[in-house]
């Protein structure tokens, strides 16, 4: 199929030229009109014209809470957009982005949106312990998926897409193992994180199954900043834990790791292997490049996407995707 | 107004049970039914009844490709997005989500979905020299408004907002001076960039304005890493030019003129000033915290939305908005 830019290449005309004798044809010359309208003709280019009527309902829109967690910090979001939008594109759908207030207090704004018709449907984020939405929409029968799983409750409030945290550690502990370290260290959240105690499980099963010790060997951060990291780096170092590893929870933690070896004359890499999660823009940026998890974005929103528009027949749909290792020097005995 | 929280607490049923009254009455016993609607009338709540017919052009939805530049990091686009959202939506209107080819390429999708009437306008962002998008939208009339200028071109083809970064720069420079510093370097970007060359002007106009040398203290990183910010903060001390003020085009830029300071014993703070720019949550979670400029998000929204919506009469809309000084410890003599 031809595009607008082939047309007018072969009309030796800009492509704006093409848009108007499409859209304006009253802008153009009568000659450059009839030789823009012949290419047209040769190259069978079809415009999108039978959409061109008023918005119908079968231009389906997705909602999705524009997250605001004022603590927190977002280094994927935008990939995680642009993965979500292409995905819905994809299916001729198209994201509505709004806000709402976090909790109950957010409902009468997906309940408006949804009676409006000016959405289809919901994928959720930023989903918490008791989260009210998913039982609200439930009941109201709006087609919903969440990205990232409800913590703390034994089953599943609705359909879901996640990335394997757990999975993820043991993935590290393995790569460190390999990589010749015996005494790797978990640098995490507080015991609060649902998401953190899922990584944390998972770097101990898969150091118990290595014969590696965890004895003292697992630290929380009161945060998740690089302060932090750097602090509890420094007193796993101070207290004697000849540690050759660590699989910190966030990319924002490695970074403190990382600062503090540095700051005690260790080299990242060849002293000790660390490893980061979410490979954030922060990952690349530093020196040595911090071996992180990369949560693949393309097939979570393929996943979501898919979920939603594919109706609810039998049992909630679940789907745990696993992270990629992107190996760079952090982890590299050099 | 009352919310639908306080009839659900004057009827002493749920959230959910008022709103099932609204919309699902038969799912209610006929008591309960009662009870709420009792509430509803004796607190005066208006649900967005008259709104609730088919989706209508009434509704007006304002496009914005969401950003996907490969080598570049946006730590503050959750932000953006955020403001934009709820600025949208306090005009009755939504953002809805795009992906589009850069250039030109991107041109056909901006046409189909105003043609199909899926967005009544546009907000735009990542503006390039020779932007093909704002002529092609002004000859197509339809409505746009522009985040960030165009650059290296002597008028600017549409209304636009943008944060003022000659003068972030400037008064980066005046509150190093206001610390004692005399001797103070800028780190930028490549010439290419447009918005470097113009916090650049800013550094060196209010130099030469309070007297302060300016020539070899200069430098431009290669890209924005914090490498390279520590390699040219490194060259910069290495080339004895007694620096005791750093003025970073960027967070990641500033980082890495902290970590080299620190890693030559130096204290960014009490021994040399470091100010970044954009207040990334990175600047947050080193420490010393990062002096940097905020883009005043809410207002940059406010005015796109004002500017989209009011209506073009006249010469196109411009605003330059004033970046606001976030001082933490890099900055502070001690």
């Amino acid at each position: 199929m031809a595009t607008l830019k082939q047309v007018a290449a072969h009309a030796e005309v800009s492509v704006q030229t093409v848009s108007n004798a499409l859209n304006a044809p009253h802008r153009l010359r009568a000659d450059t009109l009839a030789r823009v309208n012949r290419s047209i003709e040769l190259l069978n280019y079809r415009p999108n014209r039978n959409a061109r009527s008023l918005r119908t309902s079968a231009v389906e829109l997705i909602g999705y809470c524009v997250p605001n967690w004022p603590n927190r910090t977002h280094l994927v979001m935008d990939q995680f957009l642009h993965a979500l939008c292409a995905a819905a594109e994809r299916t001729a759908r198209h994201i509505l982005l709004f806000t709402a207030e976090p909790g109950v207090d957010g409902m009468p704004t997906y309940d408006d949106l949804h009676a409006r018709r000016l959405v289809d449907g919901f994928v959720l984020s930023q989903t918490e312990t008791r989260d009210p939405r998913h039982g609200w929409l439930k009941n109201q029968e709006i087609p919903f998926v969440s990205f990232g799983r409800v913590w703390k409750e034994t089953t599943q409030p609705g359909p879901w897409v996640d990335v394997d945290g757990a999975a993820g550690s043991a993935l590290a502990v393995r790569h460190l193992y390999d990589t010749g370290r015996r005494r790797i260290a978990f640098v995490g959240w507080p015991k609060s994180s649902g998401l953190g105690e899922d990584r944390l499980g998972g770097w101990r099963t898969e150091c118990k199954r290595l014969g590696l010790p965890t004895t003292s060997l697992a630290v929380r951060c009161r945060e998740d900043s690089i302060e932090e990291g750097a602090r509890v780096t420094g007193e796993l170092l101070d207290a004697g834990r000849e540690v050759d590893g660590i699989v910190a929870l966030s990319d924002i933690l490695a970074l403190g790791a990382l600062r503090e070896l540095t700051r005690r004359g260790l080299r990242p890499g060849p002293d000790v292997g660390v490893t980061g999660f979410d490979d954030s823009p922060l990952a690349e940026v530093v020196s040595p490049g911090l071996t992180s998890f990369r949560q693949p974005m393309d097939l979570i929103a393929e996943e979501l996407i898919a979920i939603l528009t594919g109706g609810s027949g039998g049992a909630p749909a679940e789907r745990l995707l696993q992270p990629e290792l992107v190996i760079r020097g952090s982890s590299v005995p050099g």
